[in-house]
């Protein structure tokens, strides 16, 4: 897996120079992500430059900046670590507490009544307490991003980045949870029993085929909307970045045959949101059985990468693996969403080269899109459940809202998720089915 | 039990009208808590009366105010449910994530980086997530208050208030977890299944006798901080208050036989660390067969009320039974800490009437002296347990930082709870044996 490096290169402040330490990192095959200047010191400037590469391409182009005569490079930067120094999150109150009267009010003695009150009528919980604001983002840090079975607290950051940007992009309060445990018996029972705390419940980097009972089975018991982000917010963002390219391509989805490649929990949570918004067919492969068996029991039909590439008229790629889609293997007209990070099944400019209708990777197909808004809207419906409608909802107001030179909108955009949020508020109140991914077994 | 009534009155506004309505109030037998005016029109100004009574109180009191010709009840005032609206507390970033570069150093791909180095060396979740700075609030609802079994929910406007008290007086982040079983044995598997979350855990209105064993078995399993806040919190804040207490009275407690009435979780707390502190004797008694094994096995010595008054030097009370201790009981030159609240054992007045060297009520003995400072200093310090000595250093700290004219200091003061956790952070530092409750089986 590529990860980003950040190094920090001086370069002799003179015109052409940053242009021959850039072409070197160019000839070495890699894409410049950013590039930044941090310090200046007589004639020398020190460039941040951020790359997203294999730990073991490192040392040749660490050598190939060293060759460039008027660059030197000084090291790794530190700026993502920095970042991450003392953690990204932190709790706090909602209000201060300046005095002896308010800290009798919001602490004993005056908290009783309160207590008393929810006692009382367990519905004035949602009025006087953060539960109804708070979604849980639980993990057994057993698929975390593309890195795999890592452990729950390496997964940590990942979790955090969430919690961060469920209160930046929405106001919810998210609280990682990290498990000691990998049995989906033990997941399913320790969420439960903390579950009073939340408002809902997000399953975060949870492997498949776990987390499909995991979810099934926590959205039957609980009370309170359960979502595994993997399969359900990357479905959203995928369906509307759908929606824009069939668009701009002039397919339309309600008659056309969508092929799946690669039947993990996104490929999987695609083909079922797919299968709700209403499409032609869908045709999906993956080298598992036990994958294939799940596509039929959803109402997708096996197929193989050569049979969607000749078959499909929409191609939906999350497989992990580069380069899978052969040019040659690209229909004229055909739609391809190649959305393996960094590096795509298929070049969008080669897929375009050879007629494809419309071609994009998956750099910004992120599901921070989809996340932040889904939680807002259903906790603020006080929904009990995700329906089909809400996902659908999220990924009309998403596609909505992307303007004509991108895929997705940015996904720092407060209104975005505002709008998400608003789409999903009224589709929850619309009621509807839950989500449900059945087994196969 | 009682709580707090905010009431609304409106006093015509001339001079003796407000004398009046206190007056009334008085002759009812109730102590004005607070008072403020809240706005005038006219010649009438409104005014908010804090007051803690008992429910079956509120008609009399009502009526009362009701009869005053110049005063007329308006109703109760909602301010402390408006300060609860919402909750009290939220996870907000630590950092507002600017732009798009910020965004992928925080959330992917770059903090796959700082995910995979945490892998390779697990400490680096010290430095680079949040949980060392984490401490859970957990609490299965089943001593919420003076309220009793309540449940977790009802019980959470006290996690939450324990939350914005951490993050207020120490920059801890609490982050509250509500319990869906009583069963000590499910109690403990779920903390220690969440554990990897946190820094440190608090165990909370858990009551007795299970929290013993639970708080026990958490020490002895988990390898961060396990503190059960109603013992030793508790404990810790009276030992405090004792410090000052018998060196105004000029007792010496090394030599002292000291009488603890009431064997709760409080209680016993109070019995173990001021064993643990080195006093003289330790009398102990309660109604329940139990609680004085429990006591015998942490070394102190079964007496009765009557027994403990005619015998002991100091005398501490946290039965929760208003006026139990009669005033012909006490004996000249003691010390006695009436602790019950609202309504002590007995009144300080009467027992400094009797010849008492000094007499306080529990007013102002609140844990929230204690705990920041305590989780505070253990995650500072990297600490696996807590020990007796860092609870002795944060008692001796705030009792050095009370007043003349105080029992314990103002729980508001930030440099009070800067002093704990550096008193607790050195103490921690220089070790000892953990913290430990025996069993009476």
């Amino acid at each position: 897996m590529k990860i980003p490096e950040v190094l920090l290169i001086e370069v002799e402040h003179a015109p052409g120079n940053l242009a021959k330490v850039l072409g070197a990192v160019g000839e070495a095959g890699h894409t410049v992500e950013g590039l930044e200047a941090v310090s200046r010191r007589q004639n020398k400037t020190t460039w941040e430059l951020t790359l997203e590469i294999d730990a073991d391409a490192c040392t040749d182009v660490f050598e190939r900046i060293n060759s460039v005569p008027v660059a030197t490079l000084l090291g790794r930067s530190d700026r993502v670590f920095t970042r991450h120094a003392g953690g990204k999150i932190k709790t706090v109150g909602r209000h201060d507490i300046t005095n002896q009267q308010y800290l009798r009010d919001v602490y004993t003695p005056g908290v009783a009544r309160v207590c008393l009150a929810i006692r009382d009528e367990p519905a004035k919980a949602h009025d006087y307490t953060a539960i109804g604001n708070t979604v849980a983002i639980v993990t057994d840090g057993t698929a975390i991003l593309g890195l795999g079975d890592i452990g729950a607290v390496a997964g940590m950051p990942v979790m955090e980045g969430k919690a961060a940007l469920f209160s930046q992009l929405a106001g919810v309060s998210g609280v990682p949870i990290l498990l000691d445990t990998k049995d989906p018996e033990q997941i399913i029972e320790t969420v439960m029993r903390i579950a009073p705390t939340f408002g809902a419940i997000q399953l975060e980097d949870i492997a498949a085929p776990g987390c499909f009972d995991i979810e099934a089975r926590l959205v039957e018991r609980l009370d309170i909307p359960v979502l595994h982000d993997d399969q359900h917010g990357t479905a959203t963002v995928v369906l509307a970045a759908l929606i824009t390219a069939t668009d701009r391509a002039g397919v339309e989805l309600g008659s056309a045959t969508i092929g799946q490649i690669g039947l993990g929990a996104a490929g999987l949570g695609i083909v079922r949101l797919l299968r709700a918004y209403g499409v032609g067919r869908l045709l999906g492969s993956d080298l598992r059985e036990t994958a294939l068996a799940r596509l039929e029991a959803i109402g997708g039909e096996r197929s193989t990468l050569e049979g969607i590439m000749g078959e499909a008229d929409v191609v939906i790629a999350t497989t992990g693996v580069r380069g899978l889609i052969k040019p040659e293997m690209v229909r004229a007209g055909q739609v391809i969403l190649a959305l393996t990070n960094p590096d795509p099944e298929i070049e969008p400019g080669d897929a375009l080269a050879r007629g494809a209708a419309f071609a994009a990777d998956g750099k910004n197909v992120n599901n921070v899109l989809a996340f932040p808004g889904l939680f807002r809207g259903a906790l603020d419906a006080g929904a009990k459940r995700f329906t089909d409608a809400m996902l659908i909802a999220a990924a009309r107001t998403i596609a909505a809202a992307t303007d004509e030179r991108t895929l997705v909108p940015t996904p720092l955009d407060e209104n975005v998720h505002r709008a998400v949020a608003g789409a999903v508020h009224e589709a929850a109140v619309e009621g509807g089915e839950p989500i449900f991914m059945p087994g196969h077994g």
